[in-house]
């Protein structure tokens, strides 16, 4: 056990360091001379080029006794931009008292400069011979991720670490800490479609080929598709038509060329690669193209153990039973599903992105005690 | 009856006189250097306002006996833009020989300088007092349209002159002259389409409204439309999806708004203010706003003694019988029909609009002998 650490003072320290996406240098100088204290080797290695790279990325790890379980915390130091109107500079962090007790401010508050302050602060509150627990840290989550937490994995797989549980402190609260934790995500894959015909004039239709009608078609058949009915723990896969372009400004022209966009998010029922075959079918039919990019496939951590003891740490210090939920967008668990079981589970995310990004005080506190009981618990698991 | 004059000569002044839409001053002064030694009174006067105006119009008559017929001729002195890649310089007419015998060069050639030197070279060949003839032309027909022969139709009304035929020189025959004339055109509207919604993240559909759905259901049921199954004279009145616009960039984004336009030409079972209303009583039940705006009417000439008067005339110079048409776009024919009835007929159309633009000079012969036969039996009709 290391010396105790205010997770306030930590979480000050981190977002003082500006470490818009992609994050590299001086926020991984902090989180190391953070870590290292707490009887942490630390790894840092840069992956990557031009133009989704390099990317910095951080792996520490302070081992416990031979054949010990090995619980890792993950998350990114990056941040989004802060935009303007600011009430202040987003990467001076200030105390400010409010009716419901002191809140944090600065960008990272809480997406998730604030997390990894609790996640350090509850490491040290942990006897070392209690198992091994590592940090998989990336300066790239909230930009295209390439060679993020992917190239964090590789290096591990590599080097032989393997841990037998995973939280990542994404902002999973909603309207309270503890009301909300995510045992899945659902997957994610964009489909550019485009239908090819002939130019023409509007008073000789039968001397061109309009292509309009023919994505019409497409789009209305790709849209009436119900994909599923959800399961136990996902929504209904859905997909949403984002983008239809010709641009034309000419009034007695039949275009040449039409392209859409969809977007279906999907439950673990599905595989992108799946969807983009069974799009690109019905594309076909219409004479249309399809070319899909996947972002993410599905994952679940089935209810069970691991968030059995998460929703008992969670009861222990809030009150609150946690859903778990497997809505909203795609995070780095995507990937770091490949390791172990993951569930993600932090702050409330009202203000993430936004301005005037802001954490209660006493929110990082319980949130440092609920990590803390976590990893006790799931190293002597 | 005036001076003989020749008519590739004619064609040849007017087209030295560059007049890209919209025409005025130089080409209207040598049109009438042209009527004035035939006998006609010539009127010219400016009309409209920026920035479809102003624009010069002519107006000439050579009244023939009180209570005689009155025969028009109707057309326009602008052209099209020349573009690039010209032979020859576009507004310096030049002849080649070609193996179907000599060509003459230049922008306006066929459209429709060529015609209006048929035109004057023809009523030079009947006599003063066979009847009323006029020329209703202008400097704004290639262009929007708004200030021209409508001006025309104005200032006749109210100076009291109302031809009982009227026959317009646009380039209506197809490989060889004499193959066809149009009795009618089809009308034409154009309706702009918006579907609003309510923008959001494509993870959380359910707080957001995707308009691409309704806009899709809409443009499949105006595609699926059946307007009508033709007539006598005309094909079937035919709709088209000119364009759709959303411009969301953002894949994870459902867009707000979707626009979309359609281009419908009709025949004369309708009229652009019915269709109009119908477009957007469906436009009604998808949550669409539809903007529509007519070009044109359609108009119908039947097929009756003006026509065989025409058909006689072609069918003794060329031995074609010319098929009675109502294709292709509008013309300044669809104002010109609140006067009387209204045929085009006019020289091969293959180069109009294109670079090298040109007039076989044995066509302007014939063209204006065809001419001359159409007047002379139209005054004694």
């Amino acid at each position: 056990m290391g010396e105790p650490v205010d997770v306030c003072t930590l979480a000050e320290r981190l977002i003082e360091c500006p470490s818009v996406t992609p994050a590299s240098g001086l926020v991984f100088d902090c989180l190391e001379a953070m870590l290292v204290p707490q009887g942490f080797a630390v790894t840092r290695f840069t992956a990557g080029t031009p133009p989704d790279g390099p990317v910095e990325n951080l792996f520490a790890v302070r081992r416990g006794p031979p054949g010990s379980r090995h619980f890792a915390f993950a998350g990114h130091v990056d941040v989004v931009p802060p935009g303007d109107g600011w009430s202040s500079a987003p990467f001076a962090p200030v105390r400010r008292a409010s009716p419901g007790g002191d809140m944090l401010y600065g960008r990272g508050a809480v997406d998730m400069k604030g997390s990894i302050a609790a996640m350090i602060a509850a490491v040290a509150t942990v006897p070392a011979d209690a198992g091994t627990i590592s940090f998989i840290i990336t300066g790239d989550e909230e930009g295209p991720a390439r060679f993020g937490t992917i190239a964090l994995i590789e290096r591990m797989a590599a080097d032989g670490e393997r841990p037998d549980l995973c939280l990542v402190g994404e902002p999973t609260s909603v309207a309270r800490l503890g009301d909300m934790a995510k045992i899945g995500r659902r997957g994610s894959v964009n489909i550019w479609l485009t239908v090819e015909g002939t130019q023409g004039h509007v008073a000789y239709p039968h001397q061109a080929d309009n292509p309009l009608p023919r994505m019409i078609a497409l789009l209305a058949e790709l849209d009436s598709l119900e994909l599923d009915q959800g399961t136990d723990w996902f929504q209904p896969s859905n997909l949403e038509i984002t983008d239809i372009s010709v641009g034309n400004p000419a009034t007695n022209v039949i275009p040449a060329k039409v392209e859409a966009r969809i977007s279906i998010r999907f439950n673990d029922l599905h595989s992108g690669a799946d969807l983009a075959q069974r799009v690109s079918e019905i594309a076909d039919r219409h004479g249309a193209i399809a070319r899909p990019v996947i972002s993410g496939e599905p994952f679940l951590t089935p209810p069970g153990a691991f968030s059995s003891l998460l929703a008992d740490a969670i009861i222990a210090e809030t009150s609150l039973s946690p859903e778990l939920s497997t809505t909203g967008g795609t995070s780095d668990a995507r990937f770091l599903r490949a390791l172990c079981p993951v569930i993600e589970f932090g702050l409330v995310n009202a203000t993430m992105h936004k301005r005037d990004e802001a954490v209660a005080v006493e929110d990082l506190e319980v949130l440092q005690r609920i990590y803390g009981r976590v990893v006790r618990a799931a190293l002597v698991d």
